[in-house]
């Protein structure tokens, strides 16, 4: 070997040799480290690593963590799980976001342990393993500069050394407190530190657990011939409150654009008097940091925050970024905006589909340019704005249509300063899109629940969002309807469709959420279109909220049973239960200290009533099959027994569910 | 905003806007990229990956690769596979390391195109939209620097320019030309790169596909009194060769040290006559780049190698690190070896049990210290020593109780001199140390296979092996049996055990091998264990090949079967069939041309015949489940057809196998 060429080799070992043990498999861990996993505050974070190293000696490992405002890393001993898989948890007990990594090495006093008992008990002479454990000991003392510890070390040597019998001078070193010094002073050999320092997001309870209600603003009054004001809407608040909901979610309230402006159901051509969708936004009045002022002044708004607090719930807003073509940014930012080769500028559109009333901006410049940082600036100070009114929960309108770094960075940007924001994405799009959006950060996902209806696929789904991968980042906010989506099983279905499908999004998933008017069972439709007739998106209008079929009693005692049962208010404990009668989906949620069980019956079938046969759940209270457990239903309040596995249950059309909380007898 | 914080916030999202794309789970890709993939030369690489992007643009992509050795790139284009997934695939035409990556970026050209497709088609005027398409590829005219790409560009806008009509500018623009120049020559917006660079080796076929015959050097004579002679080993490599194999590897021919010299049974005590255990290596003679001289020189060693090639088959090595305690390195080099605090040296043991003829190298100074370079050096330099004489298949013994970062380096330092040595792993030990070792850097591993006997555990142990996230870095070499391992079934099930474990190894991978007296049915045992009675690990021994109830032409016909077929010679082409008897296993193997599918059936029981109803897997041939299909069984050599899914068979279990090659009648 020439010289030159050994050195290169040495230099190659010594960078290899330095990472002795592998670290792998570290779970919860999302695209290598890229993206951060999500939990919230008051959950503990449990970790978990193979951690594989040569031979037979005995390795131990420590779990690092530290929140990413503080310097220091605290240390947790990982313990063994089984299969070279080790485990640990730490607490999470702030809004913020935590670091976490992991080191091993080779426990050399345990080691030794290992082998100088099993010597012990085949009747080996021991002499020369106790001399040499004796070092170990002495090489610890000198590491643990002074203090109690060198102390107790030194004790335990003069205990060695008094000892009469070879018996004896081995117990004096195998105590439990051994153990801990040496852990702490011992040499930790071939020490190897994971090579990714990974993040977890504590956000706060709500990200996990609501009841979201939507309120489209200017429908709130009495007044058929205009909008309703922000008083008018303070003056709605105790009917939302007392339905348990924990999100008052409204749509754009930002002065609405004249040009192109859409009329009734749509059309291209507004009346005079037509308001306008408020998601054409901005005109002479102002754009995103504005309050229309059919609404009210920005003080009003105010008012309008503090009135929800005082109610006990909290005000999301809707960040949709696109422009009317009115908004004071096309006239003051030009480079913004696509300009066409004729002069105009360029609508939204989705050939062969047009959005007149819409333009949108562009975030690079032209042909794969630089991004343009004042309009990322902008935008984020526009949700910055908001926070500073009070606004702590962002619902953003099509995300998945700007880029995915933009998203990334914003987010970030705002929760390093206000780290209680909540961005739920509004992405009805493909799915490993909606996943892209979930992992680079926002906290809640709208979904496909909405469009799944059938038991298997029911099933399926839930249980890729739950049990799948996607639960370490993704939330999906259930919601029943939205002011695009009258679904046809609620068109079709009526009442029994709207009580089977609040059912369904509010135990199925911890955050769930309604659009005004699911509560009055409102489904007239565009014909063969899954859109409201006459929708408020494009005219004022007047709701009767007390009218006959309503089932805001329905919605209440829902929400009511979530707010009792700390089960539901989990999001990755669901478990679905076998029924022989595919039209009967049968599931459970456990809570976190298992002292709270809740099953649930639903029939899928809102035309006629279902019965069958299925697997009461009584392992997951630790009970054998012939059991007797008690059930509380919660939607009637009444009780009974059940014995043994295998029940039976029948479920009525019209009243399409039973919930039951489960306790051993 | 504080101008520096704005300066900040640019700079993070400059950072981030520069990779706009999410290409993530990108396939095969072992550990984020930590170690190879491996495949065989000839073989081509398939690569996938999710790609992410905003919107509805379309977006294109490319597969980087170079071998290891080359500066340039080589681009093969992405093409869409399903669901945001995409793919391509590379060539491995030489045995080296190759190098692969990703990138994608908006096809700004594929997007207009698209769009003014979907308005045209509408109806809708596409004036405006043809400006900028022509204006798309003017820009591509200029980026392609002269030359006849920028000539056919200068072509299609005359083409345009001088139509007529919309439809025929447009007819201009849209050419299969256009989309192969603007392809190479447009803008590509929001180019992203992966960011990680993986690596694929390409081993030679002998990697994948070999029967080895494990030689046991002194028992190749007929002198009872000594060891056999390279002389006399040569004279049997006629018959290894007339069994079909390929490898012929031997266990180490080192000189043996004295000292606690293990005799007959491993026993403490050897006699003045006992050759002792060969894998106590090193004595006066000299250690590990000796040849012992009881079985030759060198040059003899050297006439032995060439002797091997002129049969067509080659040397495997056995790499084992232990020395015995007369070894030179313990005088020249004292600091690679543990001393006791008595001034002895340290024994190998795994209390409470001991190793008196061997002790073990220090790959690391004491209490975690560096690297003891000249020690990997020098081990390498063994390596590299045989490589010299020949040798390029290394079976490495217990490489488990080694650093794993030893091996790494130690691999890949030859493999970058030497790119067709093979390394085996001769580790049996926790799944997932096995695993690790694979994914470092072997070639090849050994298996559980010595201990899987049922059908369950067979099933299942197969399909994580070859179907699993292994089969990308771990390549299973099935041996029946080893000098230390003569399992519990061929002590019990005689004959019909050989005949069926030879098929279940010699089918299921693409690389097995026995270890001698398995072709004569030896199974005379220590009782109650799984070793060799008198085994010739520790004594001389001299064998009667011929003798009667020998299964050479057995073994002969299977290593011809899988010669004669190429579904054989693959590794993770493996699937297994349902057949309703739980003591019949069958499976199949495609070959990746699809034109040659060999089926095996196996009966399990060794006591008795089996008989049962199976799915005859007519869909891998693409056929329905009525078709009927020309059945060749390989071992006996008849002919029949088969016409339906679900067929019955009567499997002898003193003849316990059946392979048929299937083909469409």
């Amino acid at each position: 070997m020439a010289d030159a060429g050994t050195d290169a080799a040495v230099a190659r070992l010594r960078a290899l040799a330095a990472h002795r043990f592998v670290i792998e498999d570290v779970a919860p861990e999302i695209n290598a480290g890229r993206y951060p996993v999500k939990r919230e505050v008051g959950d503990s974070l449990s970790v978990f690593a193979d951690i594989i190293a040569d031979g037979h000696t005995k390795i131990a490992g420590t779990l690092y963590h530290r929140a990413a405002d503080e310097e220091a890393w605290q240390e947790t001993p990982l313990r063994f799980h089984d299969n070279d898989r080790w485990t640990a948890a730490f607490p999470l007990t702030r809004n913020t976001r935590y670091l976490y990594t992991l080191g091993a090495w080779i426990d050399e006093f345990q080691s030794w342990r290992n082998d100088i008992t099993k010597k012990a008990n085949a009747g080996q002479s021991v002499a020369v393993d106790l001399t040499e454990g004796r070092a170990l000991v002495a090489r610890a003392r000198d590491a643990a500069k002074g203090g109690e510890d060198r102390a107790r070390l030194e004790a335990m040597l003069a205990a060695h050394d008094a000892a009469a019998t070879e018996d004896q001078q081995l117990a004096a070193l195998l105590t439990e407190e051994a153990d801990r010094l040496m852990r702490r002073h011992g040499t930790r050999i071939g020490y190897t530190r994971y090579d990714k320092v990974l993040e977890v997001v504590a956000d706060r309870p709500l990200a996990r657990t609501g009841a979201w209600y939507e309120m489209f603003w200017r429908s709130q009054g009495d007044d058929p011939a205009r909008g309703a004001t922000i008083e008018e809407c303070i003056a709605r608040l105790p009917y939302i409150r007392d339905m348990g909901f924990d999100v008052v979610y409204l749509v754009p309230w930002h002065p609405i654009g004249r040009t192109n402006r859409k009329g009734r159901n749509n059309t291209l051509q507004a009346g005079p008097d037509d308001p306008g969708s408020p998601y054409a936004i901005g005109a002479a009045e102002g754009g995103h940091k504005a309050v229309n002022p059919d609404w009210g002044t920005l003080d009003d708004f105010r008012r309008f925050v503090a009135a929800i607090e005082a109610e006990g719930m909290e005000i999301a807003m809707d960040f949709a970024i696109q422009c009317s073509p009115d908004h004071p940014w096309i006239r003051a930012h030009r480079d913004w905006f696509k300009w066409r080769s004729d002069g105009s500028i360029r609508y939204a559109e989705n050939p062969p589909k047009k959005y007149e009333d819409i333009v949108n901006v562009e975030f690079y410049a032209p042909h794969g340019g630089e991004p343009i940082d004042a309009l990322w600036l902008e935008l984020r100070d526009v949700v910055l704005f908001w926070v500073e009114q009070g606004v702590k929960i962002f619902r953003v309108d099509n995300p998945h249509t700007k880029p995915l770094t933009f998203w990334e960075w914003m987010i970030r940007e705002v929760q390093a300063r206000h780290p209680e924001t909540i961005f739920l994405a509004e992405a009805f799009t493909r799915p490993k899109l909606m996943k892209a959006l979930a992992k680079l950060g926002f906290t809640q996902s709208y979904s496909y629940f909405t469009w799944r209806t059938g038991k298997a696929e029911l099933t399926d789904y839930l249980e890729e969002l739950t049990q799948g991968p996607a639960k370490e980042y993704m939330r999906v906010n259930f919601f029943a309807n939205t002011p695009d989506i009258l679904p046809f099983h609620l068109q079709q279905g009526g009442p029994p469709a709207f009580r089977q499908r609040a059912v369904l999004a509010a135990t199925l998933s911890s955050t769930y959420g309604i659009y005004n008017g699911f509560e009055l069972c409102e489904n007239t439709a565009v014909p063969s279109k899954e859109e409201y007739l006459f929708s408020e998106k494009y005219q004022y209008k007047v709701w009767d909220w007390d009218r006959p079929g309503n089932i805001r009693d329905w919605i209440t005692r829902l929400n009511a049973i979530r707010r009792e049962n700390p089960a539901l208010q989990e999001y990755d404990n669901l478990r679905f239960y076998t029924c022989w009668n595919d039209q009967i989906l049968i599931y459970g949620k456990r809570a976190a200290d298992a002292r709270n069980f809740v099953l649930v019956a639903v029939n899928l079938d809102v035309t006629a009533p279902q019965e069958g046969n299925f697997e009461l759940p009584l392992w997951e209270l630790g009970l054998g099959d012939g059991a007797t457990v008690w059930m509380e239903e919660l939607l009637d309040g009444y009780r009974f027994t059940w014995t043994g596995k295998i029940q039976h249950i029948w479920i009525d059309n019209n009243r399409p569910a039973f919930i039951w909380r489960m306790t051993p007898a």
